[in-house]
């Protein structure tokens, strides 16, 4: 992962074509930082005959002997592009394997920060690329791509023949789209065409450093007279005023610029920003600060001041997003297909309003969220906002007005219908959707007003190394014991079978008995609220889902027939913000759980978590409770950046890139990893079933439990003090001390070890991956949070 | 703009580098065009001498005569990049002005209009452009941007030399990131580096069809031993099945494909979208969607079907945004600016989550809203959250803590405290939101509960030619007559002047008595919160600011002192999601007020109208009142998305675009406009006064108003209905009219005549531009808006 020394002003040299002078520049450069006594490494990952093998050489050549010390990482032969040069090594069988992006960059990252241990004095390290931005290295993947793990500040040599103001514009605007620093651009001062004139003025106004040298003399056909014309076109290089060592003050001053921007970051943001959800008298330290410098894959590339001055390590290291940034990363950070999918449609609409219009982008998404999403059978309509809360608070007007209309409530009657909800719930933080919560307390505010009626559910983890379901204390005299174990957790999701055991007529006669209750004392309710299988924020409780299928049923007054043509007794909403979309493994829980919602809101990985964007499906009765020919009786409701183009085009381009891991490998490993015997399990996860059993076993650990990304460990604890307890915090602050960083080689691209970022709620610490984390991270991960637990 | 007419299909030609085959590919497609019996148009906008000028030449040498149209745009001698060609051309004296990008555009759109109206049959249209996709148009801007509001479907020629895959690749990327709909790539299939291999893979797996023909013969010395060569190439490649009459047939798919989505669209939105604010009832024929093909600068590009087979127009119409997307559009739709700051984020972190974190787009915003902004002299922190709705539930959340914790006000009390605030106010449709404003009626739902008390408030409108202040049934007891006349708007702006007038008197002792019963009745508030000049969603209220500054300073118990270190009586909320940021033409109505808020919250133009994205801002004595070691204590509200970074780093974008305007000249005319005589306006418009003036005599108009970037045009009508009315829909329905199109040949690049969307609220019809519309473009909006009104 990215790398930054203070002493070791590092830079990668990328051209905007081949052919533009890359190695005269990396040559001029090595020797004006040579000519202040300033040790120079010079590096070249990967070179290839022809043209490139000349690189390694001519800087050698012309810098004065001792100054710089040079590597080449990957040689081939032919003089081709390297994709190409490895493609022939391997046909002619002289290479066994192509070296992957990953071992590449690996590679760099250990020669680098071998360098930085060995040079005592302030140096400067170039990186020369091969060919153009975009020129594939050895695996095929372009450059810009393969070498955007370590993050390096870049310098562009620009194009000075015809048509290069265009390539270097391009060029330039493919690593913006890597969201690379770039500190400068050079290129040479060829008078004719003049492209550093326009590229000086065009790049000015965006804030980017060109600088010129004069271009080479040309080559000459006798090498004793070449090499002697070229060392005096460097010599007067450095001698005249031409600007490569104003370049070099320049990238001296980037690299300092970064370093103090960095350093500074921490005490302005506890003088400008207020954190969602931070109690500022807890976190009043600047070592209370992650500064995220960037981020890419799994990982946040975090500030961490280097405290050792005799042991030089990088001040940006890796942090594993071990809550997939609230649960939102889908694919890791950063990722080029989300980029580009956002640019796309901000280049052809920007934002255009919503009502009564339509484009391409929302119309795809909404038409693939109906039809062959989460809303396949039962769904007829999509309506978009902003956030999983403004979603929920949709789907509340929704299920309000469609129950508050056939039933003929009035208008002072619909301000007092509540909802049917589970304890626990969480439904997010405006305050429609925190109205349809219970008042646990900590979420709560002044206008927060509880509507509706909580039910205490029963709730499913393993604990022992073996599953079990344990009942509420009202269950619990109903069914004679506080908990049931389970043979397995396919069982325990195997709804159709449950239904014919004692405990599903338990649960339906409970349930009842209570509705009964509480219509007796005159409550009303227009809606059904849950969270299908488990309630994230409120705990990451993971519910019965017997009891969650049951509840539907009781509500509809119906046994369940599948998909529902028209709802019965309450309409049904499922809060899929944090569940859905393959999260837990499955796109929907609608089809586990045997029962269709009326109502369903998606958001988080809807945009493959780039962009808040929120969808709340509707079945066709509900739309039509609202359909009329009065202005005033229409959903009133939306958002000035409704459907957003951007954010839809992003949720399109995540939807196929989640359709790639569906089929791909890693899914069906780790669903093979969870099968029972021959037959394939309903439920599986990332997460190996082993480690779950094995820290279910720990004398601290209450319950483990997983589905899809999520890990939840439930660690005993006196009192269970909620969301403002600190005993998981506490118990996992190691992973965050950077002395007791997980060590595995090759879980992070260019990164030998990592600290893990990770949330806790209570006596809960959870840890939730992208849905295409790596096996070797997840494993490095399991086998610290082991460690961790058996050492406590 | 935008053009696309059935029976023509168009496509640009653009270069991945320069000399990569543009004429060559543009000749082959031309004669196999030709071949099929097509009539073809080859258009050259741009061409300079030398390499450049044999295109036209080349083409019109190697197809059969009569088969091809051709034109020439500009043509300029000198063989160098056309920027320098016209540069040279001035110095020379022999060019008086370089064409304008507006200019070449519409010159181009002319050509093609005239050409469609003139062939009767299917005919193909080839527009080649010069170098690369960035290469420099005339006046110097990049050929990507320049040609952008025509929005052709493009056939980019790849690189098929040594470094052609990167050039290739970024080539594809510039276009993308102004979103163009990219049909094909075409390349010479030379056999050394292979380039179509690597690249036929990369792009088929974004969907990109990829074709190869042959490269060209060497070149001859002898003129018609060339010719030959050259003509036999030509004729093997028709012969030969290499491919490019399948080129001709996938682009004629791709043709007919975009138009058969186009007509499948309003049918396919009917089926699956649920739209925010519209009564599906009445919006269930396909007339009643409007398609938005594309979007660029003011303008939409909309779907309209011909309806006349014997006068080809084109199938997409530009269409002025006249709303600004829903008051969201600030530098208008698709700026490239935007698109490359969203891109740069992306690339950079993705989204990660904020609590606790921090990453720079965030940490500038924040500081640049609390001390350059909006904030600057009494804000001290920025809470982040997705949209202007949810930015007032923070606002209240704050504003209501800080009072109940002052005023040690219980739990069950807290519930009741209601905001003082003005009827007719809007605050977004999340029910805390909604809870702020009061009980109107049609923005309701069923749990709407109005939580205070709104004041009627004095407004203000220009009528029959004079300003005038429109008082309240209530204050006009007090002050004996219904309106007052005001010298000018400048003058009504004067708050410092006013408050020593008798009205000011008369608004103090009305709200003050209006309180002291509030207050015997056992009402209890803790908030003030407002919309700062005009009352947006609630109709475009312009509301008499010295009853806004008397109300801020009768709550707060005290005279005002500028800017206040602690709040006093009840926290004062500014809400400026509309009126805030230039949208009116001040960056807040505070100093302008002469008071300055608690808390203050911004959206739409916030991201320059790209992204959802909201800040509310608040003092330090609000900030510290969450400030403790109790975890539970702190401000608890934060959304998945929180200060996501591309939305910051695009609003940080927005910020430097509008500091631009700032200082321009446009801006700078229309202040001189308003200017008072002598002095300088404390107000001003983009709309003129005259114009305003006049329409504002108009029998049917009752006010008119304007400031900033609106236009509010008050009809006369027997029953104000509010937003449920049609009376504005149906007076300005023309405006959306195809036969009735505003028709200024200079105001829309590339187009002769729009049709406007607009905005109705009742009988108030309002239109609204962006921060750097075109003075020509408004004068046409202007004087279409006249003739209406005179001939209704």
């Amino acid at each position: 992962m990215s790398l930054l020394f203070k002493n070791l002003r590092i830079h990668q040299i990328l051209g905007s074509n081949t052919n533009v002078g890359k190695t005269i520049f990396a040559t001029a450069l090595a020797r004006a930082s040579a000519a202040r006594n300033t040790p120079v490494y010079y590096l070249k990952p990967v070179s290839t005959g022809g043209l490139e093998d000349a690189d390694h050489g001519h800087v050698m050549r012309y810098v004065e002997s001792g100054t710089v010390h040079a590597d080449c990482l990957f040689q081939y032969d032919e003089p081709v592009s390297p994709h190409l040069a490895a493609k022939l090594k391997i046909a002619n069988k002289t290479l066994d394997q192509i070296p992957s992006d990953h071992t590449i960059v690996d590679s760099i990252a250990g020669c680098i920060r071998k360098y930085a241990e060995t040079s005592q004095r302030y140096s400067h390290v170039y990186l020369e690329t091969a060919g153009g931005v975009h020129s594939p290295t050895l695996s095929g993947t372009s450059q810009a791509d393969c070498y955007r793990p370590l993050f390096l500040p870049t310098i562009l040599i620009g194009d000075s023949n015809l048509g290069g103001i265009s390539s270097t514009i391009s060029s330039y605007e493919s690593l913006l789209l890597r969201g690379y620093i770039i500190d400068a651009i050079l290129l040479f001062r060829e008078d004719y065409y003049r492209n550093w004139e326009y590229l000086d003025q065009y790049f000015a106004e965006k804030g980017i450093h060109v600088s010129t040298i004069d271009p080479p003399p040309p080559r000459l056909s006798d090498p004793a007279a070449d090499h002697q014309s070229t060392q005096n076109y460097y010599n007067n290089l450095n001698a005249a005023d031409t600007g490569i060592t104003g370049v070099i003050d320049h990238l001296n001053g980037c690299h300092d610029k970064r370093i103090e921007e960095l350093a500074s970051m921490p005490k302005r943001t506890l003088d400008t920003i207020w954190w969602p959800f931070v109690q500022h008298g807890l976190a009043k330290t600047e070592k209370d600060v992650t500064v995220i410098d960037s981020a890419h894959s799994d990982f946040f590339s975090v500030y961490q001041p280097t405290e050792k001055a005799d042991q030089p390590s990088s001040l940006l290291i890796p942090e594993f997003d071990g809550s997939a940034s609230w649960w939102t990363q889908t694919v890791g950070h950063a990722h080029p297909s989300l980029t580009l999918a956002a640019a796309r449609a901000s280049g052809r609409y920007g934002h255009v309003m919503f009502p009564q219009a339509v484009h391409l982008p929302a119309l795809n998404l909404a038409e693939r969220l109906v039809r062959n999403g989460p809303g396949k059978g039962w769904a007829s309509r999509a309506f978009f906002s902003d956030n999983g809360s403004t979603g929920i608070e949709v789907a509340l007007k929704m299920a309000l007005r469609a129950y508050a209309t056939r039933n003929n409530v009035k208008d002072t009657d619909a301000k007092h219908l509540g909802v049917i909800g589970l304890a626990g719930s969480y439904h997010g933080d405006t305050i429609g959707a925190m109205n349809a919560c219970g008042d646990e307390g900590v979420y709560s505010c002044e206008w927060h007003d509880a509507k509706g009626f909580w039910f205490d559910p029963p709730t499913v983890g393993i604990s022992d190394g073996k599953p079990r379901i344990t009942l509420t204390p009202a269950l619990r005299n109903l069914v004679g014991e506080s908990s049931t174990p389970a043979p397995s957790l396919s069982w325990i999701y195997d709804i159709e079978a449950r239904l014919q055991t004692p405990l599903a007529a338990k649960y339906s006669s409970y349930i009842q008995k209570a509705l009964g209750q509480l219509e007796r004392e005159g409550h009303k309710f227009g809606a059904l609220i849950l969270e299908p299988l488990v309630m994230g924020a409120g705990g990451m409780v993971f519910v019965d889902p017997l009891f969650q299928r049951i509840l539907v049923d009781v509500i509809r007054g119906q046994p369940a027939s599948g998909k529902y043509a028209n709802w019965s007794g309450l309409p049904v909403i499922f809060d899929e913000v944090f569940v859905g979309l393959y999260r837990l493994g499955m796109e929907s829980a609608a089809p586990l759980l045997g029962v269709y919602p009326d109502i369903s809101v998606y958001a988080k990985i809807l945009t493959g978590g780039l962009l808040p964007l929120a969808a709340t499906l509707a079945s066709e009765p509900i739309f039509q409770a609202f359909w009329s020919d009065n202005k005033g009786a229409a959903l009133l409701h939306g958002h000035s950046y409704t459907a957003h183009a951007v954010g839809c085009e992003v949720a399109n381009e995540a939807s196929k890139l989640i359709d790639t891991l569906k089929t791909g490998e890693e899914w069906k490993n780790a669903q093979e990893s969870w099968s029972d015997g021959e037959s394939r399990s309903n439920v599986w996860s990332l997460w190996e079933p082993g480690f779950i059993h094995e820290i279910s076993k720990l004398k601290n650990v209450d319950e483990a439990m997983t589905l899809g990304t999520l890990l939840v460990i439930r660690l005993k604890s006196g009192s269970d003090l909620g969301y403002i307890s600190m005993a998981a915090l506490s118990m996992f602050a190691r992973l965050k001390d950077r002395q007791d960083m997980c060590n595995f080689d090759s879980a992070a691209p260019g990164g030998a070890s990592f600290t893990t970022h990770y949330r806790t709620l209570g006596n809960v610490a959870y840890f939730m991956t992208s849905l295409n984390t790596r096996p070797s991270l997840i494993r490095a991960m399991e086998k610290k949070i082991r460690d961790i637990l058996k050492e406590a």
